[in-house]
């Protein structure tokens, strides 16, 4: 599809349907009788009921199912700090892709303030309203605290998709993508290009996973233990990653490296590039639309397998894989956080979709339609949550 | 419908159901194509475009039909300070009505805050998310407040339920009741017994509309031009009501009274009281469950015409005549205040659903399932929006 009839098309599709959620009634009301049951006088016993036991409320409200997609539209996709309201339409978005994939309930929250601490005291106001949140574009570093004091704050799940959604797609391609090229957990070098929100989550997920040799690139060059960076959660990266302490640009980081993991922009992986890689890389160029390299040119080059966030090309690196079973499991064991081992969990269950047999370069990830991996990630999800014992008090 | 009975099977509709409201997709996705037009990559061209046009927000996302049904739970029915998670199976059966009887979709937002400034602040925070804001449920004095600041700081129409909705039925039933009793608005003698944010609401729009001499007793007697009162709003209606300057209490305003208004509690209305009333009396005992008086006992003792909260009797004075109706108008005109003239207006048409020649003194009011009267209400406050010029630009 041309970029400007996609355009149009979109535009369009929004303004036929005035966007793309709505909230509906589960009960009719056709009678006085009726009536009666779901507003007053009937309603007011079921209020009472929750005050006595208030864990009820996930049972005799739609809070049980209801999460809220959280913005301040400072990190909207590629376009930066459009403002809370020209962000509506990707969070709409996720509400859409909530219920169709994981039956969830999902509502835009898009917040007019830029302020951390009006953000985090907003959001535990809503704790009554929404039995899990979902922290969308949201622009680093404010994102790190925003999300570390709501887990701290809240009793149900907090989530910045962009962070660890992504990290968890990745590494789920990666698991499958290391068995196709034959190699080690332990012995591949990789390479992140970018250093913002998801850059260091997918650095963070990887080790706990058991990856060992990690290197980040930030715009200012590669994060090393001998230079002052950016915030906090750069520095705290730099201590854990580059082993070598690599000093430069990208290009010295990634001589002889088995993985490229892209989250910065654009064309910003040269073939040159791709050439000083080891033997049968896994080059990810997940920048969207338009890819740090298209993947004719990194196979031309040598890439062994090659994933973007485009949908027209194997191997997406696709969020849809991963948020709506990691809710749907969060919410289904009454955790009271997303860990991570949950996480990693979900990724396995992501990578295991794909059978052994049917691996190979051109189909390391599930489609990102595949209603089979909510599914999966969900029970894993769930079954991880129940053993980390972070499941708090269910109701009866 | 025995109380236990209706208890019990509403706690079961709402226990079998999960809560009454779901958020589901206006749009399907079902191939990569549709996922690319809803989300990324062509979600972020609708982005752009409502960047570059803030108001296209109304016409790309769901906000320009979207309300927000706002509470902190702290005067929930008759139940007083239940908490805003024992609230919302009320926020949620108003966001079914919504749906139901005027299109428009709502969400609950129940806030773990009494803090003034925190609600004040966080409403006008969520102002990209919603097109207008439902107040309910708000204690008084501080739903005053709360009201009065979001309606100078917002540009979208904002409307306490518990205050406006009921004076605007209030108002509809007296328009017909007078009709019926074949009295004037400018001669007949008013008692409000009950002077919290219903009662002054209700003195404030009857005042407004015309009529002239209104008394308000409250908990600590008459409300009168000589004593102190409990905050802001009672001493101001203290001001510009109780004519006579009558002390005392509810048997002292009573006397010879044409209209008695009970936002009481149970049984305030005695039967000395009723037969202290002027000749043809219209009594609305709004308590509820349990009204100021019983309709049988009121009529028995002298009442001409009966008006309760119930729906099982006559005259029924119900907030669902009103807000449905009056938000669809404000919505659909843009109007980006609802004001008194379109409150009057709300009330009138109300009121004229009743042919005149079916007017008696057990129908003065429409029923509160009639889809009519939502319509007729939405027609007239948008004509009256349109009249008052309190249009916000519109998109085209």
């Amino acid at each position: 599809m041309k970029h400007n009839n996609l355009k149009e098309k979109a535009i369009q599709l929004h303004r036929d349907h005035s966007g793309k959620i709505e909230v509906v009634s589960k009960v009719e009301i056709n009678s006085e009788a009726e009536l009666s049951l779901v507003y007053t006088p009937g309603v007011g016993d079921v209020c009472k009921e929750i005050e006595k036991k208030p864990h009820e409320i996930n049972n005799l409200t739609s809070r049980g199912n209801m999460v809220a997609v959280v913005t301040d539209g400072t990190a909207v996709l590629g376009l930066g700090d459009i403002g809370p309201g020209a962000a509506m339409p990707v969070m709409e978005g996720k509400c859409m892709l909530f219920k169709n994939f994981a039956n969830i309930d999902a509502f835009p929250i898009c917040l007019d303030t830029k302020n951390v601490d009006e953000i985090v005291a907003i959001v535990k106001a809503l704790q009554p309203t929404f039995a899990g949140i979902n922290l969308e574009d949201i622009s680093a570093p404010r994102c790190f605290e925003i999300e570390d004091r709501l887990k701290n704050d809240l009793d149900i799940p907090v989530f910045h998709d962009d962070q660890h959604g992504t990290a968890i797609v990745v590494l789920a391609g990666l698991l499958n993508g290391l068995k196709v090229v034959g190699k080690q957990m332990k012995a591949v070098k990789i390479v992140i290009n970018g250093a913002g929100a998801a850059g260091i989550s997918i650095a963070k997920l990887l080790l706990h996973a058991g990856f060992t040799n990690i290197t980040l690139v930030s715009l200012e060059g590669v994060v090393n233990k001998s230079e002052d960076w950016l915030n906090p959660s750069q520095q705290q990266i730099a201590m854990v990653t580059n082993k070598e302490n690599i000093q430069g640009t990208l290009k010295d980081a990634i001589i002889e490296a088995d993985v490229f993991i892209g989250v910065s922009g654009p064309a910003a992986l040269k073939t040159e590039h791709v050439k000083s890689l080891a033997k049968d890389p896994i080059v990810f160029a997940m920048a969207n639309p338009i890819p740090e390299i298209y993947p004719e040119e990194a196979l031309a080059a040598g890439a062994k397998v090659v994933g973007t966030g485009r949908s027209d090309y194997p191997n997406q690196i696709n969020n849809l894989l991963a948020f709506p079973g990691i809710f749907r499991g969060a919410i289904d064991s009454g955790a009271s956080d997303i860990t991570t081992e949950m996480k990693i969990a979900a990724a396995y269950a992501i990578a295991n979709v794909i059978p052994e047999n049917e691996l190979n370069s051109s189909y390391i990830i599930p489609n990102a339609l595949n209603k089979e991996v909510p599914k999966v990630v969900a029970e894993a999800v769930a079954k991880s949550a129940l053993k980390e014992d972070r499941v708090t008090v269910k109701s009866s």
